[in-house]
């Protein structure tokens, strides 16, 4: 069962419980988390019967703003964030969805949920579309600032992730900078980059902003800050691209662009109505929908949860990491390279 | 006479000598500093009476190429670059043009034209089109890792700039931010918001990436690693979405695609396609063009140049920053304020 957060988001409760029911109409079984008094009238008004599908409800008095302050909010112990959190938690439910405020399912998973031994930071990750396929972009907005070890864990955390659900031996990593040179870069960048060249993870080196739909990786590691500023980006230009079409269009090119597949683009660059971004490096699934979400995002976010869930996606992929973070990340290959250097420098 | 670097860009001289005929032809001019054995026949095969037309020439032996690292780079004491600044700085010539390498234009400014007196680092501005109407954003690559007081005055930078051009009395300043809350961002951004807000610029707080097109402010300041990747995403995303447009049309609406204004779209986003970036903090005109910039871009960099230096643009910006530089940026309202929140205290 879904632990639904149904106060969270900038249309909730209406968009929450709409799309819980047409995603336990499809055979997934949700509890919905909220005040009693705003979700039973939704539930009914949306459908009659819906007591005949997979819902459950735990009532939660307390709700946290979009606008809160996240530390401060997650002392809400009654609200419904921290209370589907908990059930996640105490195994109650197998999975947390929320279009609430990021920042508070950040901390309250950090809390509750716990991180997974030896990951410093939890991140949001998220496949984004390429010409030719898809990069998988972490961290999209978790950690504002960020220290070199926790890119270089982002790294790895990708590594595995892609691994594991597209089959590639070595996923190419590749690291968002202001340049592909391997000189370019913030202090940070330049650090990480050191750090990532010298691990056994399939390195392609820096990836420019321009060149992020290309495809020359299979992930792509960022600090909290630059993935959401790239991210909001692709979302602002995709909307404003339509409008200026539209704008500078005539009228029977305004006509076309109705039947243009402008709309499915739209879908492409936003997470949210793919189906929600993941946030790894934590215990249990954990699923961040976009604030904004309407009724089918939170029904998408709901499905691709269903099936993280039946497939024990985070659960071997917790396994992995927590094979991979002490023992795998430094490995002879990196040691015997530094004892190269050390020979070359003798010469 | 512009000084234009003829053998900057990436398809250089090619594109600077094509581009240079072009605007010379308009009555602008150009001083092209190039290799000669390049440089002449190409002036010859793009137009055989050149000799007539405003261009006159100077050799250098040297180039510095893209990849060169900046501060290396700019020992080349006989590149074009290095040649094309001094022209400026000993005032042979009055006005700077490459699209070379941006890192080595900026090192051979701050040392060959210097900054402004007591402007920490000059910053890459440049018009980035709204809803409606345009937003001035710095620093757009300059200065990877920036400190609060650098963005501080990139904002009064932007702020007299504007005010300048647009002639808006009190241009109102946004700050870059993954969330408009003002406890949002990292530490760098937070530290700048409290700078800004104490200021007497008409400081309108966090800005989203998502909204940056909604035309909110009219400077948006950040530090030039986010402005590179915000500006990057923005062209990689309307080439993207220009591509998939095409690839998931239908054949009429692909015939009806050639027609459309996609193209105008583009160069919307491309501050290069549209004249160039300025680099302000510099006592000279020095305008960086996109390195992948063809002839028309050089030709609209030039003509952009042109009237820059007509109209004294940065001569009267130089002159109003140095007065305000050191004034006018703490003011009374500022103190006041903070001895208000003091009595406030003591309350």
């Amino acid at each position: 069962m879904i632990a639904l957060d149904a106060m969270g988001g900038d249309q909730a409760p209406h968009t929450t419980v709409q799309g819980a029911i047409q995603a336990a109409r499809l055979g997934v079984p949700i509890c919905l988390f909220g005040n009693e008094k705003k979700i039973i009238p939704l539930l009914f008004s949306y459908d009659k019967k819906w007591e005949k599908l997979p819902l459950s409800f735990v009532h939660c008095s307390d709700t946290i703003g979009m606008a809160d302050e996240p530390v401060k909010a997650i002392k809400q112990k009654n609200s419904s964030l921290i209370m589907a959190m908990q059930s996640v938690a105490d195994n109650t439910t197998s999975a947390f969805v929320s279009a609430g405020n990021s920042g508070s399912i950040l901390v309250a998973a950090t809390f509750i949920v716990k991180r997974i031994g030896g990951i410093k930071r939890p991140a949001i990750g998220s496949f984004l579309p390429t010409y030719s396929g898809s990069v998988f972009c972490l961290d999209l907005g978790a950690n504002t600032d960020c220290k070199p070890e926790f890119i270089e864990q982002f790294a790895l955390m990708g590594h595995l992730f892609v691994k594991m659900i597209k089959k590639i031996d070595k996923p190419r990593i590749g690291l968002l900078s202001n340049g592909h040179e391997p000189y370019k870069g913030s202090q940070l960048i330049k650090e990480v980059y050191k750090r990532l060249d010298q691990s056994n993870l399939n390195f392609v080196g820096n990836v420019e902003a321009r060149d992020v739909f290309v495809g020359n990786a299979d992930v792509l590691v960022h600090d909290g800050f630059s993935g959401n500023i790239m991210l909001k980006t692709m979302q602002a230009t995709t909307k404003a691209v339509s409008f200026w079409l539209k704008k500078y269009s005539s009228w029977w090119q305004k006509l076309i662009l109705c039947f243009s597949p402008l709309e499915a683009l739209k879908k492409k660059v936003d997470y949210s109505r793919s189906g929600g971004a993941l946030l790894l490096g934590v215990n249990k699934p954990v699923i961040i929908a976009h604030g904004c979400s309407n009724a089918t995002a939170i029904k998408n976010a709901l499905l691709y949860t269903h099936r993280l869930v039946q497939q024990k996606t985070i659960e071997n992929f917790a396994k992995q990491l927590q094979e991979n973070v002490h023992h795998h990340f430094f490995p002879f290959s990196a040691i015997s390279k530094k004892v190269k250097d050390l020979l070359h420098l003798r010469k």
